[in-house]
Formats: structure tokens, sequence, C-alpha cells
């Protein structure tokens, strides 16, 4: 036997146990955006800490202003590829909780008609995933002795609550952190069924901003008619911000935005048809966004502006005939190929102050903005992870692209100049940030034999 | 001395121990939106019945399934205009309350740059104003033995709350309440020394709605692009209801509406001059109605479309990158001249459904609409009433619109067959339905010799 089949059948063998251990870190209410648990993300980096000098790491914790930051190392030397694996502890809030089936904190083994899963907050988003990697490199030192690679682990509390701590800590420990490639444990697959590497992932500018009207909320019966309504206003320029064939407006946007080539949308249009359903299992039928696109083309291959909140006025039960001084939105653009975040908000700004009548004043507040990535998908390690990946789920593993923005990802390339590879087991319908969050055991056992041979591959 | 002018001494000669009457009904907390209010609505019932009786009327509470209405009548005969008098004890919430210098429920005198001032909720809207009514009365009995007319009064316990009783009692008691004109006494001044007959009321209908897209909420990293977000759907809808010069869009809206004859139109543009801080007051400076009309035109004669409540998505505290599955808006249109609420209503109807994308749905709750009032200025009542107005203030008395709904109007019209004569003493910066709301020392003194005067001339 391998040692690779030999690793296998020792993850096979102890599966029990490994489900046993992500039990013991789900249990842990590490959530991160609310000061309450910051106790609760202390616990879960010391769990991860003994957990991995129980397996040969030397790992320790560090303090943050926020939440801990986890590093480990193990077997790194100059006769062997040096990786830096990441993923986070922390968890989105619950509520509603009344929504939930079953305590979130209290995760169990259900049976579904897609077979078991695993059911509680951070199952899937990233407690599962990340222990995916640590179950890997349990059964490669327990059955050889040794990791076949030099591995970092470098685990995040704060992922879920806007990483403040992430870049400093990186710019810090850059000698620590850099190696010859980063691995990321946070995305998906393709489907129950067909592993996926995500090679393109779209960034992101955010915005929250208020308009003010007239300085104090007015009665429709009064002023009715001549009051500048703040309402009108944002109504106004955020419909604005479309053309009638979903294209979004603003001057020079579509700048670095690039058609994807024809071979890539054959492809997609391959993995389209087997996922049909993608937008009938959210009560949908048509694809809102440009004209001309696939759906998938629209998520992975096409920038967006969405509105992700809004409020003004009276919104409490019954009638107020209020004019209100006030009205506000948060806002969100998703970029890809080689737009420019930082012009993107100066051109957003520009549309609403430009536009904004002459007694409304506005207030902007951005969150921090992140350029899309584009993967070096000819790079050798590329292709050995995904002969690996086809091997273990017996299926060609695809590339694939990710509608989402996974920041940490920027600050490796930008602070350790280290391209990615984006691997994870997660499915579309594991409910992440939502009430009954799950983790499908297949997802969990498979994806911690993934790792075992991609180690393999990359040794 | 003529009678008349003994009962406006005797007014002078008590306007202290009137105050303090006031203060009474303003120290009981009436808020009929607030079912925990209940008791203290029961309670200012009761004050106005006992002070009603306390001055000759035959006064009584009727209960209701919500708050109580008072009936008091006195001197009613075949010799004498028998006029009923409405006005409402109830008045609005008080939130928020950091706002206010003082408790709203603990009525003081203040002195303001303008003169003193009474200071509480209720104060103007419209405790002060009925009470101005009721001192008039007080005094022609006192000194004279009996009232110039014959009177009922009418007060209700539920305007601020959409008046769900006022329609089933008015049926029930159309013949006690039916007389020769009616009195109303919850409007305005034109300012603080030019008193003023309402003579146009514009209508109003009410919607709120909701537009509901993807079956939840959704991520817009995964989904953002394909799935149809409702937030930018009513962006659009709402958007749509004007154009480019403050027009509505909706067909037919302006089936109804005529334009204010050049006299008046006149007349309107000499009484603007005086009111050149109206918009600036509120921290406006351009009128932001129809194009080419005045400010007074826009309020008096022109109908509006407004948002006043707007929600969906993320509100609160940072960012969540979420497409929405629902998105909210409170609208209300003001209706003037002949339009029709009811084509109105389903004109909007028409226009939501008719353009709302297929993943879309949409569900209505509406306000009972009312339409546009305009009084017979030409009746003899009017002059009259215009002619003691005069002669109290020592200036012109104007017939002015009034850019809001006042519901119970067009229920003494159309269940009661009765034209209503509106005089008001609030002034525009009274702050009703806001945080320290006032009444005017001057308006309440000078309100109840105006309605002495008024019972005179029609008498």
């Amino acid at each position: 036997m391998s040692q690779l089949n030999a690793v296998l059948k020792d993850l096979d063998d102890n599966i029990d146990d490994a489900v046993e251990r992500l039990f013991g870190l789900l249990r842990i209410q590490s959530i991160s955006t609310d000061s309450a648990y910051a106790d609760s993300c202390k616990s879960a980096a010391d769990w991860l800490v003994d957990d991995l000098n129980s397996i040969g790491f030397d790992a320790n914790r560090h303090d943050t202003p926020g939440q801990p930051m986890v590093l480990g190392k193990q077997n790194i030397n100059d006769q062997k590829p040096h990786l830096l694996f990441y993923g986070h502890y922390d968890v989105q809030p619950v509520d509603p909780l009344d929504l939930w089936d079953a305590p979130p904190f209290e995760p169990a083994l259900q049976d579904t008609a897609a077979g078991k899963v695993i059911r509680a907050r951070g199952a899937a988003d990233d407690k599962g995933q990340l222990m995916t990697f640590i179950e890997a490199c349990r059964a490669w030192k327990k059955v050889t002795g040794e990791l076949p690679v030099g591995v970092t682990v470098f685990f995040e509390g704060e992922e879920e609550s806007g990483s403040p701590s992430l870049i400093p800590f990186m710019q810090e420990y850059q000698s620590q952190l850099t190696a010859d490639m980063a691995l990321v444990c946070d995305t998906g697959m393709w489907n129950a069924t067909t592993p996926a590497i995500s090679t393109m992932l779209r960034g992101m500018v955010g915005e929250q901003f208020t308009i003010t009207g007239p300085s104090l909320d007015l009665h429709s019966g009064m002023y009715g008619g001549p009051a500048m309504n703040p309402i009108r206003v944002l109504n106004k320029l955020l419909a604005g911000m479309h053309d009638d064939t979903g294209r979004i407006t603003l001057p020079g946007f579509y700048d670095g935005v690039h058609e994807v080539p024809a071979e890539q949308k054959q492809q997609w249009n391959t993995l389209a048809e087997d996922n049909k359903d993608f937008l009938k299992n959210v009560g949908l039928s048509d694809a809102a966004g440009e004209e001309g696109y696939s759906v998938l083309e629209q998520i992975w291959s096409r920038p967006t502006f969405d509105v992700n909140g809004i409020w003004g006025g009276y919104t409490g039960e019954g009638f107020k005939t209020v004019l209100p001084s006030q009205a506000s939105a948060k806002i969100s653009f998703r970029l890809v190929g080689d737009q420019d975040p930082d012009k993107i908000q100066a051109a957003f700004h520009h549309y609403i102050e430009s536009n904004l009548p002459a007694d409304c004043s506005v207030e902007f507040h951005s969150k921090d903005a992140s350029a899309a990535i584009n993967m070096p998908i000819d790079a050798a390690a590329f292709s050995k992870a995904q002969k690996a990946l086809t091997e273990e789920w017996n299926t060609d593993a695809v590339y694939a692209g990710c509608g989402g923005s996974i920041p940490v990802v920027g600050h490796i390339k930008s602070i350790l100049n280290m391209d990615s590879l984006l691997v994870g087991f997660g499915l579309d319908d594991d409910a992440i940030h939502s009430p009954n969050e799950k983790y499908n055991l297949s997802s969990f056992h498979k994806g911690m034999r993934s790792w075992a041979r991609i180690l393999d591959a990359l040794s």
C-alpha cells in the first residue's frame, strides 16, 4: 500500500473521531462581531493551538487588538515545498434564532435526503472546512511520521467581522507567513459531486451613504409638493445606476472588464446544464443581470451594482405622512478583471454628488475596497491539485469563478506576494450566514481525503 | 356695552383661568394610537364631559370599540341657527422623548421671542384649539345666560390614529349630529397676525406595499448579478412616478385637477410675499414640486406623490452584502379638485403590477382614501365669519388652501350633508406631531375671542 493510500485508509477508519473533534470546535460560540463572545473566540483559538500542537505543529496564539490569530509550523525545511494554509475559526451571528431547527452551537449529525449532514453554526463556514486540512495533516503525521510538505497554518478570528487585525498582523509577521504558495479552504464545490478550484474572485467596493434634504422631518400635508423628499432623490439616483439592459451607467465602469474567452464560455455553458435549478431554488426564473450573459457569466465574470439596504422615513406599523429629513442606503459593487476599486469608488461619489439637487447634501461612509483576483492557472501547482481532486472525486475538477470576494486572498497577494490555491468543499445549500447552516458529511470526509492527496501531489 | 363686548371683556378678564383649564386637559396623556394610554383617553373624554356640563351643555361620553366620543348639546331650537363644532382630544405619540426640552405632559407657559407660548403635546393639535371654542361658549353663557346659537359639540379621540370608529359613529348618530353647518377648529392662521378660513383641503390616497423577489435573503457574492434585487425594482418603480418636471406620470392622474383662477393666483402671490422663509425655515431653498407653480400653489392646489417610508435589506451597523427577499414602501398621494381617489388608487396598483418583473410579486395594504374638498365660499356664513375674524385681528382674514387632509370634513359632507367652516389659530412653527409642540398664548386668547365673535355673527 502506498503511503498515500495508507493515509486515506486511516482517514476512513477514524472518521467518527474526526467528526467528534469538529463537534468540539463547533460547540465554541466564536461570534467575532459581538464583543460578548470575545472569550469564546479566545477559547476557539486555544482549542486550535492545542490540537495543532498535539499533531506535531509548533503552534501559538497571537493576541491582537481584536480576536487572536493562530500560527503553527511543521516540517519547514529547504527540501520540501512550503505551503501556507489559511482558515478562520470565527462564525456569523445566529439570529434569527427562532428559525433554527436545533440550537446552533449543539452540533449534531442529521439524516437528510442528500445523506448525513453536520448541522451547526460554522459547520461549513469555516470550521468544518479548516478541519478537513488539519485532519489530513493528522493522518499524514500519524501514518508516515511526517508531513509530505512544509506547512504553516494561519487561522484568523475576525473574518466575519471585517478582519480589522488582519493586514497589520500579516505585515508584522510577513516573514513567518511567506511560503511558496497559499492554500485557502473557504470556497465551494461546483456541485455535490464535482470538485472545483476557484481561480477568479470578484472584488468589492462598498458604501453607506445618507442624503439629507430638509433640516427636519416635515408633515406632507403642510409641505408636500415644494419640499424636497430625500427618499425620492435616493430612488432616482439608485434607479439611474442601471440602464434598461442591466448595464451599470457609471462612466468608465467597464474599464478593465474582459470578455471571457470562447473556450471558457463553452466550459461554463456545459457546467450550467446541470445547474438549471440554481435560480429556481431561490424562487427565481430569469437571470436579472446584464442582457446577453449567462447566469454563470453574470456571477463569475461580470461586475454588479446592488443595493444591500435602504431606509428612510416612517417604517413602523400604520401610516405617518412624513417627509423625512434623511434617506440612506448601503450599496456594493462586485468587481472583475482589472477594474480599479478606487476609481469606481470615486466615480460613484462623483455620480451621487453631481446629480444631487441643490437642496440636498450627502455623507459617505466607505467600506474597504478590494480588486478582483485572477489566479495563474497555467502554473504547475494548479494542474497537480486539479489532478488530485479529480482522482478523489472521480469527476473532472473544474476551474470555477467565484462571485464573492475573499479579501485575505488579496492580502496574500499584495503583502506576501503569493498566489492562492482556493479549494473548498462547501455546497450552495449549506446555508452559511443563515439559520440551519450545515456541512455535508461527505464534504467533510472527502474533503480531508482531498487535502491528503493535494499534500502528496504538491510534495 | 354690547353683549359681544361684554363677552370679550370676560374672556380677557379670565384668561389665566382658561389657561389653567387647558393645562388640566393637556396633562392627560391621551395618545390614541398606543393601547397603553386607553385609560388616559377615557379620562380626557370624561374631563370634557364634565367641563361641558358645567357650562350648560347636556354632554355624554359615548364608548366605541376604540376611544370614546363626546357629544354635548345646548340651546337647540327652531329660532336659532344650529352649529356642529368638531374637535379631537387625542394627541400624537411623543417620541423621540429626548428631543423635548420639557416633559410633554407637563404644560407650561414659556417666554419666547414671539411672546408667551403654551408648551405641551396637544397644545396646538388639537386640545388648545378646541378649548378656544369651549371658552367662547363659557363666556357667552356666563355673561348673557345663553348661547347666541344652538350648539352641538362633537369630540373624537382617534383623529391621530386613523379614526376607525368615526364613520360608524357618525352614521349611527346622524340625526343628533346634523346641524346647519359645521365648525372645525383643526387648521391654522395664514401667519401670526393674519387669520384664515381654509376653503380647500387636499385629499389623500395612502398605500403600503411590499415587493418580493427571491424566496429568501441571498448572499450577493453567490447570487449578485442574476438574482433579482427587489430594492432595485422598488427604486425604479418609485423613481418612475415623476417625470423630469416633477409631474406625476400615472395615466389620468391629473383628471379633475383645475388650474387656479388668475385672480386667486394673484391673491396667493401677494400672500407669498410675506412667506418667503417658509422653505428656508426647514433648510430648503427651491420649490421641489411641479415646475411652473409657486410654493403656495404646489401646497394648496397641486396634487403630489411622496414616499413616506422605505425599507429593505440590511439597515443595521456595518455592512452585510445581502440581496434581500423583500423591499417595502409607504407612499401617499395628496389630491386636489375633483380627483377620484379610487381611480388613482387603482391606477397606482396597475402601474406597480404592470411594471413588475416576472420574478417579483407585490402585496398592497391600502389606507382609507379621501377626495379633496372645496368649500362654497359664496355662502353668507363664510363672509360673516370672515368679517368677524377681520374685526378681531384687525387684518383681512384670507381664504386659504390647506395642503393636508382633514378626513372628518369629508365625512361631515358625505354623511351629514353639511359644509364646514374651517377656522383655526395654529401657526406653521407650532411643531404639531413633533417634539416641543406649542400653541401661542395669543392664538389661544384671540382664538376664543374670534369664536365669540363668529358665534355672534352667525346668530
